[in-house]
């Protein structure tokens, strides 16, 4: 039993901008763990390559026989179908089209190995391990650079027919609104990203409007990000806060509809642009309180995600524990 | 075996203008059922009068003793808390707030009761006896005068925490658009429903623009229904056949927005206005292609409901049928 309990996954989070990969254990705690940059530009065949050296570093770190490896599990930004372990594609990931990512890694390695979606396995881990704990339904979204989303319910992941449910941020909120980096308009993540905020803000500077931001990036207009807004904003810039308000409105609107549509007891938000609490939050809230029905209103509670970046990791080790035999490759 | 094969569910569908009662078997065949006027605008009590005195009538029609008797399943129009058996607020049913339904029902009558939402009901009953069958992940949506929603997620209703999930026609795809029904701007429901059709056809009839729908009503624009935009729209009518080509296309932004987020094999379309069939599902399908991403859309199909008015009985039915002990309210 305690060898059992021992066992390790291999997790992966494969971002457009960092590799991650560690060995959890079932309790959740992580044994090893190493950052790499994903070098997204070079394209699927490097990338690929960085994945599978960091996963053998890992093992080699942690001392791992494969007899103490449970499996692989690796959590993707991007459309992934989980039951064909295919990442179809992926807006931080150029040049990946219908890649078999699972299948390759489990060949290169031989180990059992799965993927999922980077925010499924974020909600995964905040449900085991995290904010969500010993709650039944639950949205979990991440805002960052984009707004990614997880579906727990009934007490477990929902992925849907091919296992790429919870596209939360491509969710239509304006249909005439501005366009997103999918290409299409008005969805939730091209009103209430970090880079809505950033995009919206810089729109209006150049429309001659006025702030303290300008300064902060030393007039170079393409380095403000969401951080340099929310340091604006928290100092009292009226066009930052002007901005932060107007995505957590939009932002309160899409979770005002998930709670019309999924009753959860609980949302939790995750991802960089989640630090800035309440500034973000409350507006959020209040617009869910305006705009959603009572009965669901009162009961979803909106609360910061606490697994930071280990959710995906952890995550992807919690899907390859608690698998069934479908979905994933064997080796 | 055969005697508990044998036992009905009585099943009710309240709505805004009709009661329909009936005895439903577990093979969902329909054994005994009464269609009675709802008269809404006379407040809960009165109606409770009506729909317990259907439930009477029914047993002494369908000559049920007790013991033929599964329980009582009430499939009502409404937000509605399914774990309290409460009708929170209803839209069709006027000076409804938060009557406890359920329990009246069960003491009145003496028989365990149980209380969903109605599109949720006809989700259930289309997924075990209509269009659905044999899939496990689908959307209901019911077009009418709403929109109303119903969700089956991995084989089984999904209700969420308080049991009031599936209200799809209440997300908002247009943030700046019209006002709906349930007092706030731009829902699915404003937008593509039937009310929305005849509204946006008075409004433009009312700025001078023609239709030979006008002759259809003989003049009384209060008299146009769906079901007359339909006619002239099949008729070749420009105005008529634009108001559904823009219906059709909220639609389909909105059946995106599922498909993205749920990722199901199936979305069923019933009520009224599903009787359009391929003027409103042909744009609708269009529009999923172009929005969703290519992996859910390539999977999700949209067909018609195949069960009629008869969904809703014969899904609250199966609600009961197939219930655990929680959520009812034993007599």
């Amino acid at each position: 039993m305690l060898a059992s309990r021992r066992r390790s996954v291999l997790a992966i989070d494969l971002g457009g901008t960092k590799i991650i990969a560690a060995a959890v254990l079932s309790t959740g705690e992580i044994v090893s763990r190493k950052y790499s940059l994903t070098l997204a530009d070079e394209g699927p065949r490097p990338v690929i390559n960085r994945l599978s050296s960091a996963v053998a570093e890992i093992i080699a770190q942690a001392k791992l026989k494969t007899s103490d490896i449970a499996g692989i599990g690796i959590a993707a930004a991007g459309i992934i179908g989980t039951k064909e372990g295919i990442v179809t594609t992926s807006p931080n990931l150029p040049g990946w089209r219908d890649v078999p990512l699972r299948d390759i890694i489990a060949e290169r390695l031989g180990l059992t190995t799965y993927l999922i979606n980077d925010a499924s396995a974020a909600a995964l881990g905040e449900h085991r391990f995290g904010a969500g704990r010993g709650v039944d339904n639950l949205i979990y979204l991440t805002v960052s650079t984009g707004i990614g989303g997880g579906i727990i319910m009934d007490g477990g992941l929902y992925l849907g027919a091919d296992g790429c449910a919870g596209e939360i941020g491509h969710m239509i909120i304006e249909t005439h609104g501005p366009q997103c980096n999918c290409g299409k308009f008005g969805c939730l993540e091209a009103l209430a990203s970090g880079s809505a905020m950033t995009k919206e803000l810089v729109r209006r500077l150049n429309q001659g409007e006025k702030s303290s931001i300008i300064e902060l990036v030393a007039g170079r207009l393409e380095n403000i990000t969401a951080e340099e807004v929310a340091i604006a904003a928290r100092q009292g810039d009226s066009l930052a806060c002007d901005i932060v308000a107007r995505a957590a409105n939009y932002l309160g609107i899409g979770l005002a509809n998930l709670v019309n549509i999924f009753n959860p007891e609980l949302i939790v938000i995750g991802g960089g642009v989640s630090k800035m609490g309440n500034m973000l939050l409350a507006p959020a809230r209040k617009a869910i309180r305006d705009i959603a029905f009572k009965l669901p209103a009162q009961t979803a509670r909106i609360v910061r995600a606490r697994l930071g970046s280990n959710a995906e990791i952890i995550g992807a080790a919690v899907y390859v524990f608690e698998q069934q035999p479908k979905g994933g490759r064997k080796a």
